[in-house]
């Protein structure tokens, strides 16, 4: 199955890509980022066209460029060769695929795809909560899944796995037990739930000190282009307007690595105790933990009964919870067939 | 090359599924293993048809039901979904795979074929010796092999290998001048030697205290399909009655894993010494020990030195002491194109 | 792309063949070495023909031949049955490959193709230097890369590279501005740099104790079919006759293991202080470590880079420096056509 090549994926949090390069293979691509002098990113295809050496083997040198380590190419932001020692005149006319980057909500997100089409697939403003400290503190993390990206993405739609996989976690009885109504609006899909009057998850539970139970909770979900997924979550007093109320936005981004395999980014913002760093590393550690001992171990178990096996030929037996998952597997796989169809087109 | 599907295979001592769950891959399927509160085993299918999470994963639940770590989906032993916490109602008509079972002679053993054809192809009672403490005492073990399962029957039906790869153990020169007596019979295939007159291996030797040299000593081995050896062997003093002598009763028992891996299950009966705890245990740990220094090391070297080529393909230059392993290698094939075949007619 | 066959290719320094036997995956194929008791040293197909045990796994017998360990054939150094230990009458007519060798220049070299075609590709006396103690001081070595050969070729025939690669070792200004001759003679490719009048590299600086700078250097590279290179490098004063020089001659043979690993043998011969056992071990220790660090490094870096893509296929981007390394690779793949048709031909 090829990729969603015309998207924003995220490729780093902006503060791994300090000095210095990094190296990341998305999308099945190797990709070598580093920074300007004057700070803003830069993505280059890694593999040099002269001999095919690895570009983040090189060394970042005057004028933006990454020399190459084997032969001294010099290539700059935009992908050209800027100078060869090697050979008297200019510069041979070769160059490497230079990535279109932004840098936003303390991310770096690249575009895939053909870049005369980024204008048409803006990346929406959703994720500005990452990126707003008087209103949101925020912690977040990474890692690799040895999975399929999309079975990460039915993951985090699905909320009735949580009072099994997380039952002593983020599990409520309440919350899962409430509807899901997802809806499909132009290049996004919701999938919302509200749970009144009922016991707040154990997660949500040790925030609520000045609530008592029951409490009225909500967890809406936004799957937007290619991979992303942005969660509203909370709990108020019953009855309470949920201005009120404490609130978590979760984003949770993916971007292949390879058919098997990809890099989950994960950021969640509260708009409670805004300056209590403590809390922010209990949320961030609780955060990794979950998902590492609980989501990572179901991922790859699932990756591992598959194989080789798509999804759809292994025939699942959809439930009602599913209805989410499904939605965005469809969506991806028409923009795929698109996608596809357009790049073979004339 | 298919394997062989309508044939009892051993799939575990009894007392390696104790409490709770086993997960094993045989013939290339994930298989969940448990017993029920009753004491009796089951097999199901291990990938949740839901969306396709290990079952091995999941929790052992009131009713024998194996309940989806992930969605809760509960299985009952008999493969069909019992509960589904997640919608209202009767739970979905999904189910998974249950393969028949039974617990007969310390092993679990499984049927991986037609449910239906179960009853033409019964396990012989050959191996009753491995549950009748009052005539023999036994020890059993069990290892992984990276090779080809019928690599591993051309080696136990080989004595021929005896004198070169165990010659400080099992070699004896006595019975490896033997002729070997290659009988079809029904669907067993036999290879028995008499080797009378002769000195004792090393490893029969040692318990051999009041013979005097030279013995009379056999070997007799039977197939059974589709991996499943038994070996009768043992010494008397010169023209006594077999039945006065020491004998062993061995179990070589092959289950495929992939093409080129495979479970190994051994057992050693002896009629004499029954109460001899240290002497049961002293033969566990020699038998293990040549296996795992001497066969083991070969057998992994022949399917490194094959690769992916077929045996046949190779095109092996076979002698006279290969004619019971190419029986059985003919008989196998035999059987799985006729299985083929069937599986393919209307 | 099939390999070559019609050559010699180094498979072993002389001292790595002590006494045993040594294992090695030539051209793909699993040899087997070992030495007569003459000192003689044979190479043998490892691949038992009977049922395809490791012939390395075998003992050393009377006849110099090779006892398999799994059944006891035995096999002669020209590779027929000699002994066949189970069977009475004469051994079977099987047989496995033996394939021609010789021992020269401190070196064991096989001949991989038609043994009727190996005295139309004698092996020329190039590496003479390797056992001429009297005017040479050699050091050698070996290790793996895990990179097609032709990539270590490619390094080795291209100057270029030194000035980034080993800046701060072997780099020469004055030698990577040198042009280079590049001339095929015959079966020979030759790649000479001649850099009057400069500053050496750090690497040869430190044995010019008597020397001012600058001075004069050269570089010259020979390649011989199918992957051994011959460097003669060195420095004199100014104007002073190359013969007065320091001088290394350099040997840099490999020999595929499989399309994207191979051995590398590396030898480096000097002129000078002949008896300086201490110096000798610093210049081991000293290639070595180059090799390790940064060639090895770069080759399995840019071997990932290209993963299962011909080099070709790739569409490098080649420079002017790249001349000798592209003419060795035109010449190998036509000399590989001409095997194959030749092969095809009836």
């Amino acid at each position: 199955m090829p990729f969603l090549e015309n998207a924003w994926y995220i490729a780093a949090w902006s503060d791994e890509l300090a000095e210095g390069k990094l190296h990341r293979k998305l999308l099945g691509q190797d990709i070598l980022f580093y920074r300007r002098r004057d700070g803003s990113a830069v993505a280059l295809a890694s593999r040099c066209p002269h001999r095919f050496a690895p570009l983040h083997y090189g060394d970042l040198v005057e004028g933006d460029r990454i020399r190459c380590r084997y032969h001294g190419l010099e290539f700059g932001p935009d992908g050209t060769c800027a100078h060869n020692p090697n050979d008297d005149g200019p510069p041979p006319p070769i160059r490497v695929r230079a990535y279109p980057l932004m840098e936003r909500y303390q991310a770096i997100w690249i575009w895939m795809g053909d870049p005369d089409a980024a204008a048409d697939h803006p990346l929406s403003d959703e994720f500005s909560y990452l990126d707003d400290p008087d209103r949101y503190a925020v912690c977040k993390g990474a890692m690799m899944l040895e999975c399929d990206y999309r079975l990460a993405i039915d993951n985090l739609l699905d909320a009735a796995h949580a009072n099994f996989l997380h039952d002593d976690s983020l599990g409520s009885e309440a919350l899962t037990r409430a509807k899901t109504e997802v809806r499909e609006e132009g290049e996004f899909i919701h999938a919302d739930r509200w749970a009144p009057n009922g016991a707040p998850s154990p997660f949500l539970g040790q925030f609520l000190g000045s609530f008592t139970d029951p409490v009225d909770q909500w967890a809406n979900s936004r799957w937007e282009r290619a991979s992303l997924l942005s969660v509203d979550a909370g709990a108020t007093a019953l009855g309470v307007d949920i201005a009120e109320g404490i609130r978590f936005r979760a984003a949770h981004l993916l971007t292949p690595q390879t058919q098997t395999s990809c890099h989950y980014f994960w950021a969640a913002a509260r708009n409670f105790s805004l300056d209590d760093e403590t809390l922010t590393q209990q949320i961030a550690a609780a955060t990794d933990h979950i998902f590492t001992t609980e989501d990572k171990w179901m991922l790859e178990g699932q990756q591992a009964m598959l194989g080789d096996t798509d999804f759809w030929a292994a025939r699942p037996k959809l439930l009602a919870g599913d209805h989410a998952a499904v939605a965005v597997r469809r969506r991806i796989d028409r923009l795929i067939e698109a996608e596809q169809a357009g790049a073979a087109a004339p």
